[in-house]
């Protein structure tokens, strides 16, 4: 179902997906693409980074001879907003199996993200030592079906990107009970709402879809991402994605957050990182 | 000791240290700086990927306002070679407590490495919401002293780079005495050999010194680094590091390796993950 595209008038599926709507980016010339940051993936105020960076991700796609980011990095340099942007892709190094790239998305002449990317072709076969050695696994969950779906008000409102999922945590989080005496650990299952698979490039959104574990630990207002880092290592399998999410150092209001999301084939298919700031609750 | 500089003309600690001297950056004109990779750092025929980004760490430091790397990511293009090298650097965003700036390394026209930064001040305090919480700790080790220190030859030779640090792994990985048989996970002491403390810079190079942990699972020739990105998380304490490696997902000759170095006082200061590739032993 992933890039239906536009279809007939009346089918579910055939409609165009939210995801690829809100990710849509129309060439500009040389290495210029423009695109539409929408509300629809808002937290709080401004739209979610893993969003973003899905947008950076879909102008790299164009702009690049491989297609999948199999290593994409966004440092965030002030928050972005619902309207046009404009996104640049600076071509650094084009090999025969990965591409190298800059990318910037820019609004009203003041850049919000600068991302780095290699990308190239999951569908390209192993490496040249083709070996594999895999410790973990999926996280252990009940089925999707018996997980109940919430979608947890964050400081008393429910931001629009909660919309945009079918997020089952298990176990529940303490912290929509009003506890924060457990670990920053999170999992549980995850897919769109609207029914889109997940491919390669939604991964980087999916990566960052999640609450943060670190509101198990602390109450904050907002937990901006100064940095997120994606390994996209496999195309995922139809359905829903198995998503582990741990915070192990918040050190005086910073931390990393690490992630790992799973395919129904049981695969890793994403590892992310990202370097976080706790803020404080507004008013707080 | 750090960053003594050229001292008297006898005493031990006096002189440069090789770290400051092969990582030396004179300011070239607007956001350019001239470099010479030296062959000490070499890894079998190129130099070390860590020793690099160490290098475009020092022209960072020169051409921005913010002192520390808090997180830098590299993507590496092609090996670099000993020999006269530009470094250039792009300021992205100047704020108040951090800078953002895209950097490469340059040699004979051809570009090595991209790498895009955020650094901040160490000593800047705590974030405005100072909450710690941190799991976990630094590997349980017996004192330096009482860990043998070995140069393990990597192929039947020892690349240089070995003599450049006092590293002293433990438990003694399987692999040096021909045995495959373990898990991909190293722990162990580390140092510059020369007696040089680290600082927030060298930890981007302590980050990628060890040996692969992958070589404890699979025989490799090579383990060039696609991506490295590292967290410098605070400022290391005088004395020697403590470091754990490991690498849990190995897929079709890819890899991930997690990295964490701690201080002598017990402190996370820093993390690392590197996206990589198992490549064969020449003739092999």
């Amino acid at each position: 179902m992933a890039g239906d595209g536009a279809g007939g008038p009346s089918g579910y599926g055939a409609a165009v997906h939210e995801f690829d709507a809100d990710t849509a980016v129309e060439a500009a010339g040389e290495g210029r693409f423009r695109a539409t940051i929408t509300d629809r993936w808002h937290i709080g105020l401004a739209p979610n980074g893993g969003y973003l960076l899905a947008v950076v991700a879909a102008a790299l796609g164009e702009a690049l001879p491989h297609p999948d980011p199999l290593t994409i990095t966004a440092h965030y340099l002030r928050p972005a907003e619902a309207g046009p942007a404009e996104v640049t892709v600076e071509p650094v190094r084009t090999g025969r199996s990965l591409s190298t790239a800059t990318a910037a998305l820019v609004q009203g002449g003041r850049e919000r993200l600068r991302v780095l990317a290699t990308c190239g072709d999951l569908d390209a076969g192993p490496a040249r030592v083709p070996v594999t050695r895999v410790r973990g696994g999926p996280p252990d969950l009940p089925p999707p079906e018996r997980c109940e779906r919430r979608d947890p008000p964050e400081g008393g409102f429910a931001p629009p990107i909660l919309e945009r999922f079918d997020t089952r945590l298990h176990p529940p989080p303490g912290w929509v009970a009003g506890r924060r005496d457990g670990e920053a650990d999170l999992t549980g299952w995850i897919r769109f709402a609207d029914g889109r698979d997940a491919d390669a490039r939604s991964l980087v959104l999916f990566a960052d879809a999640f609450p943060p574990a670190v509101f198990e630990v602390t109450e904050a207002g907002w937990v901006p991402t100064v940095e997120l880092t994606v390994h996209v290592r496999a195309r995922p399998a139809p359905g829903w994605l198995r998503a582990r999410f741990s915070t192990r150092f918040l050190v005086d209001g910073w931390l990393e957050e690490d992630g790992e999301l799973w395919d129904e084939a049981g695969r890793l298919v994403a590892q992310s990182r990202q370097l976080a700031l706790v803020l404080p609750v507004p008013g707080g």
